[in-house]
């Protein structure tokens, strides 16, 4: 069999950038569009969304929260009205002027200026203002609450940098915006959506992420609280995969979200909102991926197991393709992790090792290829992509396994690539988390390059705010690191913020973002 | 038990239009953002959207068609240099001039004259133009066809009258795009898609439409043949449920849409696209709506049954919920039209009666109460969407049931909901179309408003183009009608055209149109 070892250009050490970039070529996952800033998401990579959008959906549906839609379109006057807001958020945005084009006179288009707008128009970078005047209308009474609701939509932020999944002016996300009597059942629904969101990161997508309370200065823009949930890229870079904010009653007021309580006393709702994106297919590339292409977890995987025939384009082959859809039919007549298993028999023309490296590189969990030899003698030849190589041999690692014995265990088997997957990145990532820190200058030197790839410092800190936090955010910055958030699950402090020297007060994790 | 006949207050033989609204409200589906021809879809209204997008979905998938998501924003370019395309299209639409807002220095929000774009972008308000680019990428050989994409997006048509779900500035659908070798296989796929949109309307919707072929003068901009699945409402309208394109080479001839043929020839690819909206809950209401509310049908309906407590916040209320839950279980386990039963047990406060009526205005197909002494003989009392009133004492038509026969009897109940609404509607529609009426005087007779609701005519016509076209065009025109579709599946021409006494070469639909 083939044995064409690193099916990619670029090994992730050499330049994780451009491997990121490699692999998402490779797998055919996404493309530039031509349009500034928005991509093209091809079959495979929109494939691991819905993937992604049917599980969240589940588990958002099971708590109760109803999915609405609402405008693209937010009327200058919603910004205008939430000052912080405004502030924070409304700068770089797709504005519509015009309802109109007509001929420009020269065989080209131009906008109508007959058609202009009274009030421009904003394409949504996020919907609170919107949803915060449906809920105005929607809530009268302290009966009308808790509202939970979520809406799956595009939204465009203007961004002068992009890279594809992580940064693009336009992006699929959902976005759960939730009403509430007071600050405990907005709090309480803020965590329900951040655990929502650390289950599904780790058993869906298997990235094992930390979850966390945002420092002041990285809070959504509006927000009391903002709460993320934070996973470890395979430079060591953190990727921000989720966040849940609590936004008190500011955004309340704004729109005049109001109910009547209990006692008949008007008070403002509490709010919350919740957001995931296509950021997380970024996140599964550079935690999952390696220098063969794309691994794809079961769970969100298109196709899990994908069967190859070897086709030699003459009348034999008839024969094989009926032994293949057999061994597919007994497959996708099984379950794994809840779910009937998804597999593909891939008929396309083609040699069978030049398709496996399609499929290496896109990530499929197992892969089956199917010859004459082995129909003849019952078996199929399975390879998994967690464990492409063979050690000793350098070889890819085919199983020769009886199909009946295939069969019986491949729901096994994809679940324990979806665990091992979780296992591997979360040693990785645990492995990469230093303590004990004890100076910015000991923070300087640790990330002085000196270690290609170094991972997160955590430290115990004092929780300054205001212009004392500013200073040391913008020390921070100098080296081009972050807090990212205050760990849910950490050890409580016990020593000297390292930052003022006050006694610290919690422990908070540094590092580079994307 | 309560018995208020009539839940709306306008019937829709008094003003339909009226009623229409009436129903949307009533039943919650969706309502005015405020936000300029822009509508909220709320939970109820976007769970339909939900049922018909996953069985739309499934349909899709089968054929093999993959789903893609490309940018909501299409360069003036895409535009100019399709000029047939610009005329029909390249009006109304939301153009996006600049990429900033700035404070306008009286405490308000501006465009930003600095960030101004170089090239407009338009907001897509079908993305033939934008595809056609990524698609002149992908292909290069006959290997790479047929190719076949799908995706689900929001699209934006400026429109100067709105109506809820019909005619909105944005609106969500899908929009599939093929390109393929020749005329042959790209018609082939047209009429696969034609015929995935009527047996998801008949199926799932229980929509009877008429598939058939647009003439020339309502044919999609830049289409060779368009064809439409046409749906009666019950106010005698055609409501143009979904549509299917054979582009021909015209929009592979503007993207440069080529392929090297078998024997090494450059060749233009033959595309199609076809679509169907959020427009199609506009024809369900329209449908199978009564003067009760909206009745769902059962396949796309969010909770197929809904069981009532008759709760009197009293201790007893436990063991009667324990009842509930256990006939709520015994439902969920089982499937009817392939798929599990979706019931929602609901436990809001308040009196059953009352959330009765909540659940007639939704459509919900069946309704359980359940009160202390049906608990006690072990019944349930069931109320059919489809058959709620007893037409001797004019009470609702409560079945009082055993549990366990009603668990065992409700997939078929469902089923024969199902299929009765599709048998009702399909009856009144073809008891709607009028034949053999003689001449364009006798048809603005039918439609003088003699006859309130006068449904639709088919006639004989000799197919006349352009100019002769245009003007049978203007004078239906003026008697508000609008030429449907030439039925696939009518009988063939015996007669002579109405319009011009020339031989009648086939039969074609006449009607008031939405």
């Amino acid at each position: 069999m083939s044995n064409i070892r690193h099916a990619l250009n670029t090994k992730r050490e050499d330049d994780f950038s451009a491997w990121y970039q490699e692999v998402i070529s490779a797998a055919d996952m996404a493309e530039d569009s031509g349009v500034r800033g928005c991509m093209v998401i091809k079959p495979w990579g929109y494939g691991i969304w819905e993937r992604i959008q049917r599980l969240m959906d589940d588990r958002i549906k099971a708590a109760g929260v109803q999915n609405c839609y609402f405008p693209i379109f937010i009327p200058l006057a919603n910004f205008e009205r939430e000052a912080e807001h405004v502030e924070g958020f409304a700068k770089e945005m797709a504005v519509v002027t015009h309802h109109r084009l007509i001929s420009d006179g020269k065989g080209g288009l131009m906008p109508d200026p007959e058609a202009k707008l009274e009030e421009p128009l904003v394409v949504r970078p996020t919907s609170e203002t919107i949803i915060g005047d449906a809920m105005a209308r929607w809530v009268q009474s302290w009966r009308d609450l808790p509202l939970l609701t979520n809406q799956w939509a595009n939204v465009v932020r203007w961004e002068m940098r992009t890279r594809m999944f992580l940064r693009t002016s336009e992006f699929l996300w959902q976005e759960g915006h939730t009403a509430h009597e007071n600050r405990e059942q907005a709090l309480e629904e803020t965590h329900r959506a951040l655990e929502m969101y650390r289950a599904c990161a780790e058993e869906d997508m298997a990235l094992p992420v930390i979850a966390g309370e945002k420092p002041e200065n990285e809070r959504f823009p509006g927000a009391v609280e903002t709460w993320s949930i934070e996973a470890m890229m395979q430079d060591g870079k953190a990727l921000q995969a989720g966040t849940s904010h609590y936004l008190g009653t500011n955004f309340a007021h704004a729109a005049g979200i109001k109910y009547q309580d209990r006692e008949g006393t008007e008070q403002f709702c509490h709010t919350t909102s919740w957001g995931v994106s296509t950021r997380m297919i970024g996140g599964v590339i550079m935690t999952h991926g390696d220098d063969d292409g794309l691994r794809v977890p079961p769970r969100i995987s298109p196709q899990q197991i994908v069967i190859l025939p070897m086709l030699r384009e003459k009348p034999e082959d008839e024969e094989l393709l009926a032994y293949c859809e057999e061994v597919r039919a007994s497959l996708a007549a099984q379950s794994a992790c809840g779910e009937p298993i998804r597999v593909l028999l891939d008929k396309r023309p083609g040699k069978a090792a030049g398709k496996r490296w399609d499929w290496v590189r896109k990530g499929a969990p197992i892969i089956v290829e199917v010859g004459p030899r082995d129909m003849e003698g019952g078996k199929v030849a399975v390879l998994r992509r967690d464990r492409l190589w063979n050690s000793e041999n350098g070889k890819p690692d085919f199983a020769f396994t009886p199909r009946d014995e295939f069969s019986s265990q491949a729901a096994a088997m994809l679940e324990e690539i979806q665990q091992g997957m979780f296992e591997q990145a979360r040693e990785r990532r645990d492995a990469n988390i230093t303590r004990g820190v004890g100076s910015l200058d000991e923070i300087a030197a640790f990330y002085d390059g000196s270690t290609k790839y170094p991972g997160w410092i955590e430290v115990q800190w004092s929780k300054p705010t205001g212009d004392a936090l500013d200073k040391v955010v913008e020390k921070l910055k100098a080296h081009k690191l972050t807090f990212r958030n205050v760990p849910r699950d950490a050890e409580p402090a016990d020593g000297t913020c390292i930052f003022t020297g006050e006694p610290a007060v919690e422990r908070i994790l540094v590092a580079k973002a994307y």
